[in-house]
């Protein structure tokens, strides 16, 4: 938790934004998850955009903003001496709300009655979008029928733009992530099973931060973007995409992708690739600056990306006109990169478009474009993902090539040969500075083809 | 996943045992479960009786059983172009089923179809309570206003009766448990944060199992029994409470707990609890066999641990009386132990008393006796938890005197003494066997104090 001037600071500057709004914002933060029983639950965490108004780090807690009177109050209900036995001495309701300048509290079962009240006045009702069950059942019960655009808005204006204590946590979270990948990529030796690397690497996560930012992605079929197998036996020859993070004890994220040959050494057909997409990390990072939209640094990464290809005679034709008709998509069916902060994609709850696209920019339908989370004009402050990537998916070259989807551009025949290749996808985590861009984190992972075959030679 | 016939029997055997019945049973499969958005879930984990009667390990499952015409369909959706991009090849419905022996399948939103086809028919709907939030949404949305006692006692009489393929799982999650307490056991030492031998310890369930059974209790804290956080230092003195679970790759639980000297060795104050609770756990064992009513069990260890804080002291008056005076409960306020299988406390979701008492057994309202999990007549094929244990709960301890509930038992002025002791418990899993019962696992932990002693003295 930070200082409780910093959430003071939030909510009064939450009230600046909404100014003109009128009636009361509602703050709902998460309960525990129950993973097979109420009493078996998943690890606790709270809800992300909760954290940053009101930083109490508990289960069943919500909060009211009157926007009109500027009124705040806290609803949780104080340890009962059962539930002392059971968890351990525990502050106050009214003492915990303190801590982030609240002072007016009350039951959580008054939360029901301060909105129904609301509503009964014909005043207004803000409440943000549910990610969980839970929440989507307390807002429906509370009489909650749409989220607020206004007060979406107002909070990602807000959470887009991260504060220095912000971008520390971050580093530090970044920092672990770069512990973790080290652990990563020593542990990839041929004969080890996957799930052995998995669960080595995550115990740096669950003993110096809260446990992983997501599911941690390590497979050697990096072409399955969501791969979260790990049965697998590690095979020489093979490409180990590693795509994990870690949330420190504050809650922020770091991710970052680094991509292995399994046998410690890059085939050239391999590493011709692996050139492309690190050029491709490169040139991102290189346009990242205040003012340019990340949609165009996108675009700049699929020009690139298609040069590449050209080069190695995979696709043919002008390249302005491949990049306009999204030929980059085939080997890339994702965007470059998302927001990151509190979530390992920020705020993703409450609404891609409300997060990544600003007012006058459209999201594309392409394949790859239309999958890119964060497309804003860059300003200081924003932190990002640069994660260029090239994958061989069989069943989508299958369905281009029989939809003709690539207007005479590919190279089907050449990209037999790639049927059994893999993917690459190569990640940094970036912030937005005055002048420029950062990557996070104080030290990069090796990333240049070189570098990381001598790390793994000295593993 | 087991063979086939495995999941025929079993619903062969329940719709027998629903003799009588009509109408329609539904089992509803759990959903991914979102952390902090959709994209983001915690880790996948199947509901448990889905997996014992259905077995398919994925999301978004359900399947009707008619109980008149013994008809079963899976309800499930089959991937899209786009799953296959993201998530990779997947096998399809129709053959997920059919490795478990069902051949009709349906769209997933076939399901209300089929359950409102039933209601309108005035047909009965069977169906299991639900424990997640998605499950209580799901219900709701179908029709089912409750759940059925007839299908719960149906369930729980199966699965209450562990077969041999399932007790050599639990004797597997058993062997990954004894794995990860050692690991534990030899992470503590003086000045380690608790939470680096929890990741450490982890690590061992998350490369070889499923990952943990539960959440973690590692402690020096043991008077608070679900304290889950792991800020503090080792500090020589205290008592480390390790109570920890590996769930296999096919979800059969391990439970075990261990009380370490941190320093490597027993205070004498120390040593004589430790050596009571030692004792009860033993005796347990000792008369745990099949007719037993493991609420007895639970009374033979209170009196056990009233005799030996009697000759500390701590207590006096009459052993019976105290038993039936539940004074035990005083220290032990929780019970002997739980059922164990797919679920750590097994099928805790259906209702405790369902499944931890038999029609004729009345749960107890005492402190301790009153919190027993599992109290019916033991019978072959039962796997339950042994664990006894003795806490000083400052809070308790004050909350009893000023209310004066031990009748003049307690020696409040020597129980001053041990406001800083903490707790202990110590923790098997038993498999009642048609003679008596066995210890789950091929090797038991260190458990008598020398042992113990000469265990940490190795490390």
């Amino acid at each position: 938790m930070f200082d409780c001037n910093v959430y003071v600071r939030r909510r009064r500057e939450l009230l600046k934004r909404l100014q003109g709004e009128t009636g009361i914002a509602v703050f709902i933060g998460n309960v525990d998850a129950p993973a097979q029983y109420r009493d078996n639950c998943y690890k606790w965490r709270q809800n992300s955009t909760w954290l940053y108004y009101f930083g109490i780090d508990e289960p069943r807690f919500a909060a009211v903003i009157d926007l009109e009177s500027g009124e705040e109050t806290v609803f949780a209900d104080d340890f009962t001496i059962d539930d002392i036995i059971w968890m351990g001495p525990m502050p106050s309701v009214a003492s915990l709300a303190e801590r982030v300048g609240v002072i007016r509290t009350a039951p959580y079962a008054k939360l029901d009655w301060a909105v129904s009240q609301a509503i009964i006045q014909g005043r207004k009702v803000h409440a943000l979008p549910a990610a969980r069950y839970y929440n989507t059942m307390k807002q429906q019960g509370l009489g909650i029928d749409k989220p607020s655009e206004a007060l979406i808005r107002a909070v990602v204006s807000m959470r887009l733009v991260k504060e220095d204590i912000e971008i520390a946590e971050i580093d530090h979270a970044c920092d672990l992530g770069y512990e973790m990948h080290t652990r990563a990529r020593q542990g990839i030796k041929p004969g080890v099973i996957e799930q052995e690397i998995v669960g080595n690497m995550e115990s740096v996560a669950n003993c110096k931060g809260w446990g992983i930012s997501f599911p941690t992605i390590l497979t050697q079929h990096g072409e399955i973007f969501h791969c979260h197998s790990h049965e697998n036996t590690v095979t020489p020859g093979r490409l180990m995409v590693v795509d994990a993070g870690v949330e420190s004890k504050t809650h922020y994220a770091s991710d970052f992708t680094r991509t292995y040959p399994t046998g410690g050494r890059f085939t050239q057909q391999q590493r011709e690739i692996y050139e492309i997409v690190y050029r491709c990390n490169e040139l991102a990072f290189s346009i990242t600056r205040p003012g340019t939209a990340y949609r165009d640094v996108h675009l700049a990464v699929a020009r690139q990306m298609l040069e590449g290809l050209k080069d190695l005679g995979l696709v043919h034709g002008d390249l302005d006109a491949m990049v306009t008709d999204g030929i980059a998509g085939l080997f890339m069916p994702h965007g470059l990169g998302h927001n990151m902060g509190l979530d390992v994609h920020d705020m993703e709850d409450l609404g891609e478009d409300y997060v990544g696209y600003d007012p006058d920019q459209q999201r594309a339908r392409q394949l790859g474009l239309g999958s890119l989370r964060m497309a804003r004009r860059l300003v200081p402050g924003n932190v990002i993902t640069d994660e260029p990537g090239i994958y061989f998916i069989p069943a989508l070259i299958e369905q281009w090539k029989s939809e003709r989807k690539d207007g005479g551009r590919v190279n089907y025949d050449k990209l037999r040969s790639y049927y059994d290749f893999g993917g690459i996808r190569l990640e940094d985590d970036v912030l937005v500075t005055e002048t420029g861009a950062r990557r996070l984190g104080g030290r990069r992972l090796p990333i240049a083809p070189d570098e990381v075959e001598e790390a793994m030679a000295k593993e």
